[in-house]
């Protein structure tokens, strides 16, 4: 699996050109995208500014000596590469398994391109078939955007993790929920309905937000490394 | 002034029912209704739970010897008693003048009944007349957010106030922007658009929420209290 991740890696990188705004995402795809680009930086093959989407992004960045700002340092990123949780036919992504969505969710917004990287476990007919949908919450408002997504037919389960007694806690600082929906028949207006909800910070469906997707097929030995192309927007 | 406040601060805790589960606003005019509140409680002609939208919530609620608890601890609100900066004539309003909006919505989505208390001078023809609308975004975006709302037609300022350089920030920890708007024709258009900019945690378009504004005019020595209804949702 691994050597899948670092095959989809190695073809981000190679689309990212020399003097580029980079948005960093998060994850274990991504560690592997930061130190492809840590090392090519290193041999003064690549000059760029990294946007970090996460605390993991600023410090792998820094580890690997990419230069790295906040998102709220730039105006706009030339393209964005992070992974994704599931993506479909359309190009519609569900993200968060790493708690980092809101922020994820925002470099791609600024991003001129967006790219997915995967490998083929997360190439779903249909989104939520395997994963729930990640909600960021305040923590007031917890059980009551439970309640409302319960009203729309969703599961939610407040995210325990390791490391601390309790739920997760974002970046952000914030707890996250994980909402396991039946069939999610249209992710455009289920995003909408859960943007609507008081006290919710942000959710982890992408809807036509991304360019392509990069994606990691067997054999492990030697990865095909496939693109596909979306229409954003 | 004042006197306007404390009659409307006046009607609005006649309304509330012994034994109920009360929303508790923030602002000036919510402490008035505290105060009452307080002294009602003090002189045992009431029993109730107060649900605290913020800090000065919280606080004015030990000081006056009112039970309080945190939105997170009640499944359901009985009656939401708040403020508004703005209310048009179909009960819409814009709140957030207090950077409480968020948790404000919040607890009035909680509540079965929603009362808006205000002077006259709140009352407008169309909502955005006189204020912006006040919207919280976490910090990395509050770029990105202002970018959007331009695109919007509205004209984004971030709050400074007094006691700290830079950014107001609110209790839940984020800066908070308002943006006026020229015309405001269709609030609920407004606030859906708004409701889906990444990195936006809440604004202050409160659409089908309130049942009830409760107005006081003058002659201040004898205020008028008018009650106007609405039809939630």
């Amino acid at each position: 699996m691994d050597e899948l991740k670092k095959a989809a890696a190695r073809a981000a990188v190679e689309r990212i050109a020399d003097g580029s705004v980079v948005g960093l995402g998060t994850g274990t795809t991504l560690a592997y995208v930061l130190q492809e680009l840590g090392a090519k930086a290193q041999r003064g093959d690549m000059r760029i500014t990294g946007v970090a989407t996460s605390y993991q992004a600023r410090f792998l960045a820094k580890e690997y000596g990419i230069p790295v700002c906040d998102p709220m340092d730039v105006n706009f990123v030339d393209i964005a590469i992070d992974g994704a949780d599931e993506v479909d036919p359309q190009g519609r992504v569900i993200k968060g398994a790493g708690a980092a969505h809101v922020t994820e969710k925002l470099v791609a917004a600024l991003a001129k391109r967006f790219i997915v990287v995967v490998d083929e476990s997360k190439l779903v007919e249909r989104l939520g078939e395997r994963c729930p949908v990640p909600i960021e919450a305040i923590a007031p408002a917890l059980a009551f955007v439970q309640k409302r997504i319960r009203e729309m037919g969703g599961d939610p389960v407040i995210r325990t993790g390791k490391g601390k007694i309790g739920p997760v806690i974002s970046d952000l600082g914030n707890p996250i929920l994980d909402a396991r929906f039946d069939r999610i028949d249209d992710p455009a207006a289920l995003s909408q309905r859960l943007d609507s909800i008081p006290g919710l910070v942000g959710h982890g469906l992408f809807i036509g937000m991304a360019d392509q997707a990069i994606v990691a097929r067997p054999p492990e030995e030697q990865p095909v490394v496939e693109v596909l192309e979306f229409r954003r927007g």
